[in-house]
């Protein structure tokens, strides 16, 4: 949306790849990829899947433009004109299938899956993942916060360290599917609905003779919003006295101040303390914002401790999702077109067992418990495995250790992947925010309080049905043995 | 230069108080800014300074939109008509200075000042913070993973993993000026000029019916730059045999396979017995090529380990700065217009010492010493001061324990602030990436190598003129004595 042109927002062997199958004649074969993550992010036991709008507008948009021949032409001269052409009149034409944004996800089940000209798959691999891997990191982070902050109020204050213009803004809205109530980030704002909210800087205070008179002018400027923050001196000493002042000079003028804010120091001891002194001065109505470096360890802790804050501004530490900054989504060919226009499954070996993909186009199934409304595993089947969708009783085996199973029956198998793009044409129809926020408040209530723990929660099942299982068995099998 | 439209770019606070200046009618009133951080990243002995032609850009293209004034209008209804008209005709037209891109910088000195009416000044905060916290932190990671290198070739290989697209181009940018020979990011190719490099994909070894075959139509397609990666199924069982094949037949050819690449497994064990092999079949050229999580730390570990790399894929870390994904970088008010139109220094106070702000716009000196041409420390003083200019004997002392102190003589005092908008015209002329990287260089070479090191550095100083330090204890003392 604010980067057009992003074409060229890929890696240079893309390029390459697309040069050599066009050259070999195989640049319209068709290939499937999936993506998907390897490992939840942050010991947390679910992912929250976000990025698809970005994406879906990325693929709508996807042209080369003239300035991008221009520079593909200068850096290899050696590339074919016929080439050029072909990306000249590059689209789109493929079946896109993703997960719906706001849904909990978990490792190795496709969240987005492509079926296209391999000439097409190939280019968007980079930009799909650099737009899934970070919103879905931030979606995560923001909704451990929140089931951490329960009711408080939650506002996003990220956009000065966030990595760049593209993260604060497509983080921010990240932020708010995920569950807060509004942030500071006016652009996120005006393009995407958020609601904002912020207080002043210490500057406003420094800007003024003293300290009182600086409140005074603020709130005379905005009195239906006044946030006063009361660090710029002493907080205790100085900034909650000077804000008492105007709250009562407000009072009596029939407004109120809305709030204080806390942005460094001890907060716990600083907000009982800030607590204490506005009740005593008649404005128990006036809430307490805290911000400084929070993320859910801290607000957590400071809970413990018996912190009285109403309202929690959290920037650094979410923004950058600063405990492990990235999440490691992969797009991995999963199946090919044959000579005979038959798909053939693919996989990719690796000494370390985690890393072996699993072939073929597969969907996935979320099986919900019928008497509880609970969901019990998800399900990764072909689609021509029709036994899932007529709810027939099915056997779910451990991958590794497949002596451990379990029958189940009474189950609603709903699936996760949904049509956005199919031969090219959007089918999709974006949901708006609210209705995203909406849909991942219901994906949690679908789970054991057990899965959504911020520490040690229990481990959500992923299943291959048999015939997937086998096919990955018989595929290893065949490198291990003569792939050479 | 990708985000047109950036006004928005920015907290709600910053529009909060413009408005209450412009309500108060002080919004044309004088103050000058200074940015810098006060921790550097990494536990490195220095940061690289990187953002500049993004923040030149930014404020070049200061404008608010139709869309931004209706969208401001729709937020809150009591804006006085008068605040939009006055937003519709903002430009910048103060004076701004910042160090050059590419100087190694130090906690606590002013890397961006800004000084015009405070209405702007206010605005331009949070967008000039997300430039230069991403890129300084980036092109510092850079710097260290170069020191590191040393000779090797370094590619930065991050797209996928970076948070969102702007953090790809600006951090691709900040790497490559901070050392690094190339990307893989096409975008920043384009439009930086940054030379591009990219091998294949497993995807391309998939998509074939066998390995061998899938490596030959890639060399065929593109015989100038192969690079083959050699562990889709196994590395030294398939990937490397059949990539000798190759290397063997395009030898036959009179043309030349360029490198192996690994990027999975014992890198240090693998690239040992790759060369080996490698040798053994009279490919001594091909060279070999690592990725897969890289960054200073592994990097030196596989080189004390002996690991036969020639070339340095590095994504992830790099991107993301992963181990520590923010530089915390902060803007203050240091001198406000009183009512008689003479600046007045400001002051943050905190219990926390190390945030206490130094009131007063500030230049900083670099000093030389002439007979070794080394870095002695930096020097901040008003522009009043002009004793450092004429190179007069200068005593530095330690600024919390002032006893500690030495006399310097025979030294160059050059001046780190220049000067890049003066009353709104852009006076300065932003040097291509070749020249910035020449900078970086020739900076790297003026400090002594204990102050470069990767691991526990020694501590550059950084002083205060006796008048920025005696302004700043009287202010402290006022607002500790009377500041209520």
């Amino acid at each position: 949306m604010l980067s057009p042109g992003l074409a060229l927002h890929t890696d240079k062997y893309q390029i390459n790849m697309m040069y050599a199958h066009w050259i070999n004649g195989t640049h319209n074969r068709k290939a499937v990829f999936e993506a998907f993550f390897r490992k939840l992010p942050f010991g947390n036991g679910y992912a929250v899947f976000a990025g698809l709008e970005r994406i879906v507008k990325y693929v709508e948009d996807l042209r080369f433009e003239e300035s991008d021949l221009d520079y593909l032409r200068e850096q290899e001269e050696n590339y074919d004109p016929g080439f050029l052409e072909e990306l000249r009149n590059f689209r789109f034409t493929g079946t896109l299938h993703s997960v719906k944004e706001g849904s909990l996800v978990f490792p190795n089940e496709p969240l987005v899956r492509v079926e296209s000209r391999i000439f097409e798959a190939q280019l968007m691999e980079t930009a799909l993942l650099n737009f899934m891997n970070y919103q879905t990191l931030i979606a995560t982070k923001a909704s451990r916060i929140r089931q951490v902050a329960k009711d408080d109020l939650l506002m996003e204050f990220g956009i000065r360290r966030a990595q760049e213009a593209d993260a604060a803004l497509w983080g921010t809205r990240a932020v708010y599917l995920a569950g807060f109530d509004s942030t500071s980030n006016m652009l996120a704002g005006k393009l995407f609905g958020i609601p904002t909210a912020g207080t002043h800087a210490h500057s406003w205070v420094q800007s003024h003779e003293n300290e009182e008179e600086a409140f005074r002018r603020y709130a005379a400027a905005l009195p239906d919003q006044v946030t006063l923050l009361v660090d710029t001196y002493d907080t205790l000493g100085s900034g909650v006295p000077h804000a008492i002042n105007i709250g009562l000079e407000m009072q009596r003028q029939g407004k109120r101040l809305r709030a204080v804010r806390l942005d460094s120091g001890d907060i716990a001891f600083l907000s009982i303390k800030t607590r204490e002194m506005l009740d005593q001065a008649g404005l128990s109505d006036v809430k307490i914002v805290a911000s400084n470096d929070l993320d859910e360890h801290t607000i957590l802790s400071l809970k413990v401790q018996g912190a009285r804050v109403d309202s929690w501004g959290v920037g650094t530490q979410l923004i950058t999702a600063a405990d492990q900054p990235t999440l490691g989504g992969v797009y991995k060919l999963v199946a090919r077109e044959g000579d005979d226009g038959e798909y053939i499954p693919t996989i990719k070996i690796s000494a370390n067992p985690e890393k072996v993909t699993t072939p073929g186009a597969k969907d996935i199934y979320r099986l919900i418990d019928r008497s509880t409304g609970k969901a019990i595993a998800d399900y990764l089947c072909y689609p021509s495995e029709t036994d899932i969708q007529e709810q027939a009783p099915i056997k779910l085996f451990h991958p590794s250790h497949t002596y451990l199973s379990k029958l189940v029956e009474n189950y609603v198998a709903e699936p996760l992947l949904v049509p956005v793009f199919v031969e090219g044409k959007r089918v999709y129809q974006l949901p708006d925010l609210a209705e995203i926020r909406r849909h991942h408040k219901e994906q949690l209530q679908m789970f054991w309080p057990e899965y959504l723990r911020m520490m040690n929660p229990e481990h959500y099942r992923i299943h291959l049905s048999d015939q997937v299982w086998l096919t990955r068995a018989s595929l290893m099998q065949r490198y291990i043995d003569k792939g050479k």
